[in-house]
């Protein structure tokens, strides 16, 4: 496909992808709603004063009028865009087809450097719940077998729903947050029956990739074209307490994905999980990537979902339901200043599609809104190098390993950084995802 | 005191409590703040249009021009005011006491009836995050006696630490909202090693109390007068990622305290928990009362904490932390129509302090921010009569027991109401907190 802005072959960010995100500038401190496309931002919120927007489908306040819920600043974001459906989604993204593909470049006006120090990106929009899964077989068997033997590590019900916990939208940060090192109750040795109060000892990452939840007003003709007042009475609607989506109708739900790091404090998670969950141990930051890549760009990377045996009941059967193959990396900077990749994975090692996640977190009646958070779990590869914890990859910190110039890597040390990278490939261009990215900042002195 | 709007002795809104709620009219359909004083309502919004609110040391947007947040709405709710600080709640209830106790009486501009039916009550703020804990001892040590024996009850992190899960924000409604019993994956029995999917059959409640955090801002001089351009700026603020508090900083940013009831599908939560905990047996509905009843309110009726046994971390230590005498009942109304009490218990039997489940909360770094909702956990006293939750009423079903004319009962059936209550009292007057109610509708069909 032409676009008039000019990127080479294989760039992340080509006509065909168009992540949306909230962004910057030094010019303009203001956050806004944009499109990554090539080394630019196409800045919505200047394009809503251009005559250009006169074809939208989607009226100019989705974009540049929206305050931030949970806050006062009116600053916007991309609540609005996010809380319409996909017919709207769609045919925005033909239009924007539209106005990239013209012979006539488009202006400094609405065009901004995305690559400039100066241009600092925000969080996208404003988390409702969030909510993380544990979707991935080879995950869950390798954390299994490590803690029970192999012939333990599936618990019983893991074949048969997709096990779940509700986390912390309030620590949920964008790509580029940086954040001390918890504290917490932890036990000195295995056997203790006394905790002691330290920093954590056992950070860790997960590789994981989050998804957007999206309008769920089933009841506007996929055709029409909203205007704003329209969009107030019919747009943003969550579902109904009791509502029920089948996968089906979930995924139709779905606006787009980000790559997603859920840093866990793995002494604090061992002692404070029995019986309620994680708590402390996985609410103290929680890192996006900045660009959510839409459902649209991600299509064309289908691949088969996995075989469930047992059979799945039938409300979590997910018809025409399929994985997405976007490779995935991680990489971790420690001693010698360099980023050293730590695992290979990829999205599609998931055992439950994104479909039949968000149709059982409905199964009950819970309400499902616009900007909600949905966490798949850490994305394991079935081989040694497709590891997405340092859990597994330390086999819980038994079996230290090479980085770099640091010989006995184990867990996360004061300093590290760790980045998620993702890319889908083979259509001919590649869709990127961007990076998520954060470092690990020394624990905070104790209280007196 | 004396009150210019009239009510008998022992009325559970005389003006010592003035909790606050939201509520419309059929004459004004505009969710709107107000005070509960005897049977009348105060309405904020209203007052903010007379004379008498030139001495308000709060500004009048806080009451009258803040949007839901996470909606499109505008409506006005109680979310600016509960992102003030300690000593503005403080000098509002003053200023309320001060026009409250005039001689001249208050006008039909600002006195909406409460009782009327057709006023009804809203959600009061927009929940950001909602955490729900397991802090009363007898309860923790009546279900761990129930699944593992009594020597084996408390798991052993309970004594040491205030054990919690994330809740579900998007399904806390407000009292008076029925609900469907929910569906989901159950064993047909214990044994079984293929679940089944079906109507909830172990429907419970649990009789709770929540509590509401306010402004982290911890910068601003107690004395500050403050002005609607400084509260958007210092005002509403969370916590930053890693900031931590201690329980006696924590207990300062509690804004007040509901009912809860945090229903359970005992069946769906047996099968699902291990090893995240519990995620859609309790994310299906969570009902609030719709009076916030203030700390300053709550504060005569201080009691005792617990003696912990062994010693609480420094952390969590609370100097001069108390618990709260008020008493709790819980009704169900089943065949016979009328409310029959199963359960008398109080908000004393907590085992850890408000101050330290919210400070506990907080020590990974956590973001706290106004208008999060913490839930005690199921509040049991040490009696038979003071359970908290059918499961242990009924000994995990084992032991129906007779409600009105119906003889068998143990779990909830469809067409059940459970009301809870809750009242503190022994000064010369009653801090009542209203209903917390609702019914249970059937299943929805199942899918096809």
């Amino acid at each position: 496909m032409h676009c008039s802005v000019p990127y080479p072959a294989d760039h992340p960010f080509p006509i065909e992808n168009l992540p949306y995100g909230v962004f910057s500038t030094a010019q303009d401190p203001e956050p806004r709603p944009g499109v990554a496309i090539g080394d630019c931002i196409l800045d919505l919120a200047a394009l809503t004063r251009t005559p250009l927007f006169a074809e939208s489908p989607v009226p100019a306040p989705v974009f540049a009028e929206v305050r931030r819920a949970g806050s006062r600043e009116s600053v916007s974001n991309l609540d609005a865009f996010v809380a319409l459906e996909r017919s709207s989604w769609r045919a925005f993204r033909r239009f924007l087809h539209g106005i990239l593909s013209r012979e006539e470049p488009l202006g400094d006006d609405v065009l901004v450097p995305r690559t400039s120090p100066e241009t600092q990106m925000h969080m996208p929009i404003t988390i409702g719940d969030y909510t993380d899964f544990y979707a991935s077989y080879e995950h869950a068997f390798n954390c299994g077998s490590l803690i029970r033997g192999a012939d333990k590590a599936m618990q019983p019900n893991w074949r048969h729903l997709p096990v779940a916990y509700h986390g912390r939208a309030s620590s949920v940060v964008v790509s580029g947050t940086d954040f001390h090192r918890p504290s917490g109750q932890i036990l000195a040795s295995p056997g203790d029956s006394q905790p002691i109060f330290s920093p954590c000892k056992r950070l860790d990452y997960e590789l994981e990739m989050g998804f957007v939840s999206g309008c769920f007003c089933l009841s506007i003709g996929a055709q029409a074209r909203l205007t704003w007042h329209h969009m107030q009475i019919y747009g943003g609607k969550a579902t109904q307490l009791g509502q029920r989506l089948s996968p089906q109708q979930a995924q139709e739900h779905i606006f787009g994905v980000v790559l997603l790091n859920d840093w866990s404090a793995r002494d604090i998670q061992t002692w404070e999980y029995v019986p309620l969950g994680p708590f402390l141990s996985k609410n103290f930051c929680t890192t996006i990537s900045p660009w959510i890549v839409s459902m649209d760009a991600l299509e064309p990377f289908g691949v088969g979902q996995y075989a469930h045996e047992p059979a799945l009941l039938p409300y979590l059967e997910h018809d025409g339901g399929v994985n997405y193959d976007v490779d995935l990396t991680v990489e971790i900077k420690a001693d010698d200043d360099e980023y050293h990749v730590v695992s290979r994975s990829s999205m599609k090692h998931m055992y439950y599609t994104l479909g039949q996640m968000l149709a059982h977190h409905s199964t009950t009646g819970c309400s499902m809104r616009p900007g909600d958070l949905l966490g798949t779990g850490t994305l394991s590869a079935p081989r040694p190098d497709g590891l997405g914890s340092l859990l597994e990859k330390s086999k819980l910190g038994r079996e230290p390993f090479g980085l770099g110039s640091r010989k006995d890597m184990t867990f996360l040390r004061d300093g590290d950084s760790v980045r998620l990278t993702g890319s889908a490939r083979g259509k001919g261009y590649t869709i990127g995802f961007g990076h998520c990215e954060g470092t690990l900042l020394p624990a905070l002195p104790l209280l007196d």
